[in-house]
C-alpha cells in the first residue's frame, strides 16, 4: 500500500497563523508537531517513507520537505494549481501506476486530527485487504457524535463479506453537508457516518471510475500521462491541469459510483475546520480557557477563551468566549462561535492589497 | 510663581503599560507626548523651566530627566519613599522657601489631562494674584459633567473679592469621593465642583497650615530643614521621611482649613484614572473603536473597543467592549467598565513573584 497525502489546502480560516506561505497543514496548532507531520508519522509504522507521496502546491513544497526530511523529495508532487481533490487524486494515481500497476493507495488529508492512531493503522490495513481486488472504493467512516452541519455523511448499507479483519459495509448513499434538521435526522437513524475524506483503493480502480464519471478530467490525465518522460512533460502538465475544472472526488465520483464501501471506526477524528474547533479540541483549565502556554496565562473571571499567543504573558479580566490568536505581525480577537467570519478579515486585507498579511 | 509637578504615582491601573520603572506619567497613553511632558509644556509659557520643580521617586528620576531635558536636574527632587501628597508638598515648600521666602507655588499632578491649556494658564495667573497675600489656599475646581464617584468635590460658597481677573469663591466644604446617589445630589445643587488636585499658594502659607493641621509632619519637615546644607542632610531626610505617615493634602489640610478658595474653570480635565478613561477620552471611529493606529485596525462587526497595540495589525471579529493593551512582553484583554480589576492581575503577579512583569 502507498500513502498519498493531500496537502493542497490554503487554510484561510486559520488566519493570522495560516498564510499564503504557511497553510494549516504546516502549522503546529494542536501540539508540538505540525498537522502534516502528525499525518505522516501516524502511518509510518505501516507504510515506509519511500511509499508515501505528498501532493502539494509549489509555494509550500520547500517548507513541507523541511518538516518531513524522511520523505524522498521525488515523492513530493507539485500541482501546478489547486483544482480540488479529483484532479489531485488522478495525478497521484497516474504517478503510482508508473511505479506499480497494482498499487493500492491510501488517500489521507494532510490537515485532519486523529486521536487513535493505532486504530487508524488497523483500519487502513483492513481497507487495503478489501481494496486489493480492485472491485471497490473503500472509505473510512466516523460514527458521528453530534449533528454536524460541517461534515458530509455516508449512509451505511448492508455488511459486505470481505477478507478484512474488520467489519465492512456497502455505502447506500453519500450526502453533502446537511442542514441542522437533516443532520439530526441522519443521527436518529443510527445508519449514517461522517465522511472522513480518507479513501483506499487501487490506482487503477479510481482511474477507471474517473474515466466513467469524470471523462473530461480523465482525458486530461491521459494527456499528462502520455507526455510524462518526454521534454514536454512539465509544459503539458501545467497547461492541461490549469484547464481542468475544480471538483471534489466526493461530488465527482463517490456520489455516483455504486461500488463504494465503508469501514467504520471511532478514530477521535476532526477535520480541524476553524479556531472554534481548536478551542473544542484543546485541553482547557477549570474555567474553560485553552492557552498554548498555560503558565503564561493570568486570568481573573475569564471563561471559555482560546489563547494562541506565544512568548508573552496573557492577562484576561472579565472576558469570555474569545478566540485570541497572535503572530509576529498580527493580533486577532474573534468572538467564539463565529470564526467562519475570519474569512471576511482576509477578504478585507485582499481588497486593501495588504499582501504582507496574507 | 513656581511650578511644582507631583510625579510620585505608580500607576498600577495602567498595567501592562505602566510598570514599576515606568509609571503612568512617563507614558504617552494619550498622544505623542507623555503625560508629564504635556503637564510641563502646558505651563512653560508662564513659568520658565528654572522655576519648575518636580518631585518624584528615585526609580523614575532618570527617565523623567530624559523626557524633560529643559528642566535643570537640580530641580528634580527625589522623595526617599512615597508618602502621599502632604509630605511631598511640604518637601517642595521647604525647597522653595530656601530660594525665595515669598514664593508662590502652583502644584500640578504630573499625570492628568487638560484640553484647554490657555484657560489653565489664565487660571493659574489669576490664582497667583489671589494667593500672593498669603491669606488663602487656592484650588482649581472643574464644573462636573457627570456624577463621578471617582473624584472629590469642592462645595462652592460665596464670591470672594480679589485682585484676580477671574471669579473666585470661598470653599464651604471639601468632600471625599461620594457614592453615586451623593454625587447626583451634588450635581443637582449646581454648587459642587470637581477637586482637580491643582493647588496654588505661598510656600509659607501651606507650611503654616501644616504646622496647624499636621503638626507631626510639619515637625519632620523642620528636622529635614535644619539638616539641609549639612553633611547629614541625605541621611536625615531619608530617615525622617520614611517615618512620616502617608496622608493626602486634601484629607490632612484642605478639609480642615477655613481659608480655602476656588477658581472654577471648564478645563476639559480628567485625572486619566484607568484604561476605561482612556477609551472615553480617545478619538474613536464610527463603531466606537479607539485604536492607537487606526490604519492598522481591521474590524468586522466590532464595537466600542480600545486597542493599545503598537506595530502590528489588529483584527477584530464580532467583539465589543474590550480593552486590549499590548506591550513587548504582555497582552491584556479586559472587559470595558471593570478596568479597576486590572489591579487583581498585578496582585497575582506580585504573589507569584513574576517580577519581570511588574
Amino acid at each position: 500500500m502507498y500513502g498519498v497525502i493531500m496537502a493542497g489546502g490554503r487554510g484561510v480560516r486559520f488566519w493570522p497563523m495560516s498564510r499564503g506561505k504557511r497553510p494549516k497543514h504546516l502549522l503546529d496548532i494542536l501540539g508540538a508537531k505540525t498537522l502534516i507531520q502528525e499525518t505522516v508519522h501516524r502511518i509510518l509504522p505501516i507504510i515506509p517513507p519511500e511509499r508515501i507521496l505528498i501532493v502539494t502546491a509549489a509555494a509550500h513544497a520547500e517548507e513541507l520537505m523541511r518538516q518531513l526530511p524522511e520523505i524522498p523529495p521525488a515523492n513530493v508532487l507539485v500541482e501546478p494549481v489547486g483544482r480540488n481533490t479529483a484532479p489531485c487524486i488522478g495525478l497521484a494515481a497516474l504517478a503510482l501506476m508508473k511505479k506499480d500497476p497494482d498499487a493500492v493507495m491510501a488517500l489521507l488529508p494532510a490537515d485532519h486530527r486523529i486521536d487513535h492512531d493505532d486504530l487508524l493503522r488497523r483500519m487502513l490495513s483492513a481497507a487495503e485487504a478489501v481494496a486489493a481486488d480492485g472491485s471497490t472504493l473503500v472509505t473510512i467512516g466516523i460514527p458521528p457524535t453530534f449533528p454536524s452541519t460541517g461534515y458530509g455523511y455516508l449512509e451505511q448499507g448492508d455488511p459486505k463479506t470481505s477478507p478484512a479483519a474488520m467489519a465492512v459495509y456497502h455505502v447506500r448513499s453519500i450526502r453533502e453537508k446537511p442542514d441542522y434538521e437533516q443532520a439530526r435526522a441522519f443521527l436518529s437513524t443510527g445508519r449514517f457516518l461522517w465522511n472522513s475524506g480518507m479513501f483506499i483503493w487501487k490506482a487503477s480502480t479510481i482511474l477507471a471510475a474517473m474515466a466513467r464519471w469524470l471523462p473530461d478530467i480523465h482525458g486530461g490525465l491521459m494527456d499528462i500521462d502520455r507526455a510524462m518522460g518526454t521534454p514536454e512533460a512539465t509544459g503539458v502538465t501545467e497547461r492541461v491541469y490549469r484547464g481542468m475544472r475544480a471538483i471534489s472526488i466526493d461530488y465527482g465520483v463517490m456520489e455516483k459510483a455504486e461500488n463504494v464501501v465503508v469501514i467504520p471506526g471511532d478514530l477521535g477524528w476532526s477535520d480541524v475546520g476553524s479556531w472554534d474547533t481548536i478551542w473544542e479540541l484543546a485541553s482547557k483549565d477549570g474555567q474553560g480557557n485553552a492557552a498554548r502556554d498555560p503558565e503564561w496565562l493570568v486570568a481573573v473571571d475569564a471563561q471559555d477563551n482560546l489563547l494562541q499567543v506565544q512568548g508573552k504573558l496573557v492577562a484576561l479580566v472579565g472576558v469570555r468566549d474569545l478566540l485570541v490568536v497572535e503572530t509576529e505581525d498580527a493580533l486577532l480577537i474573534c468572538r467564539r462561535g463565529i470564526s467562519q467570519d475570519i474569512r471576511k478579515i482576509v477578504d478585507i486585507l485582499e481588497h486593501k492589497k495588504m499582501n504582507g498579511y496574507l
